[in-house]
């Protein structure tokens, strides 16, 4: 364990390195010590990127995926079917089937998903916007792309059971992806597979 | 795979993470997008704390520690044995022999080790400083307490034979270390007993 540090500055740098996810105080000295050794201007950038990143962050106002305007690139490339929407936890999911290159229509952004041990509700996610979105007109399918854990189940029951008067079609991206894996680290053919081989989401509870 | 971002802002900020060493792209983005849900304050400190830090960051220029002072906390504290300087690697060691609570003497920080493979020669590290230091008088002993590898033998032997006219005592810890092991990964009992067991350097060169 490491207790005693040899300046203040180098301890705020480490203290605040370390309140990251998976960062321990041993890895945070390294990569602290690590950036003493590359150019003041280097550290600067590194540095302006997060402070800006935060500062300047928006979101898409349909689909509430990270983009530099209001609109995001998907969602105001209209070669793409607006009438196809994917229903996703969060960026990195479009970012995963984005990269499957097997889906051409757009996306919803809940921004996490139905977990009530965490204290997420419904009315912390984008759910109301997704219902708005649909009620709107124009969408015939909605696919869900959550992830196949006891939550993820819970959140397309509850979209589902808000959806289902108004006839929209709703799918389910194929179980090929393993049960309690998280959609995030599936390997891409798997996940461009489950996009094509999606199942409707009715089917689906009399298994 | 990932290769694409929804916002340039967030690509550069994850560009700037996967540059620190051991963080791949995936990782970066995880540290990324979790700082989109700490306050714009809580960011700020962030990345201010690592400018800053690189910014106004000094060295002892006794020990060449890292030090928010010219002359560091361990060099100015006169209830230390000045006679007594242990030559380490870098910070990391001074730390790691500081938490033994074994040692009470000063450091010389050398900024690294001799390794012709990364092109460091004796030129790129306080070695010079560290022969003056001994040279201007006061020093009784000299502990190596550098890794147990090649190049920390290497460095040895060379400030050995660089200060072994003025009669200077070197030490070197113990190798109850075991061979190959790094300074900053010993157990905290190992090291101190290696401090409190050092051998003579000219009886070592006989083994």
């Amino acid at each position: 364990m490491i207790r005693k540090y040899p300046s203040a500055l180098l301890e705020n740098a480490v203290n605040e390195f370390a309140k990251l996810p998976g960062i321990g105080r041993k890895t945070a000295l390294r990569l602290v010590l690590h950036s003493l050794n590359r150019s003041p201007e280097e550290v600067e950038a590194f540095g302006q990127a997060m402070i800006e990143l935060r500062n300047e962050v928006n979101y898409c106002r349909v689909c509430h995926n990270i983009s530099d305007d209001d609109v995001c690139q998907i969602c105001s490339d209209f070669s793409r079917d607006a009438a196809l929407i994917c229903v996703v936890e969060n960026i990195k999911e479009v970012m995963a089937i984005e990269n499957t290159g097997q889906f051409r229509g757009l996306y919803h952004v809940l921004g996490g998903i139905i977990s009530p041990m965490d204290g997420i509700g419904p009315k912390d996610l984008q759910i109301e916007s997704l219902v708005e979105r649909v009620k709107s007109g124009g969408v015939n399918e909605l696919i869900f792309a959550l992830s196949s854990t006891m939550e993820g189940d819970t959140t397309n029951f509850y979209i589902y059971r808000k959806l289902s008067e108004t006839g929209v079609k709703m799918s389910i991206i194929s179980r090929g992806i393993a049960i309690g894996d998280e959609i995030e680290y599936a390997d891409e053919i798997t996940l461009g597979r489950s996009i094509l081989n999606r199942t409707n989401f009715v089917d689906t509870l009399k298994l």
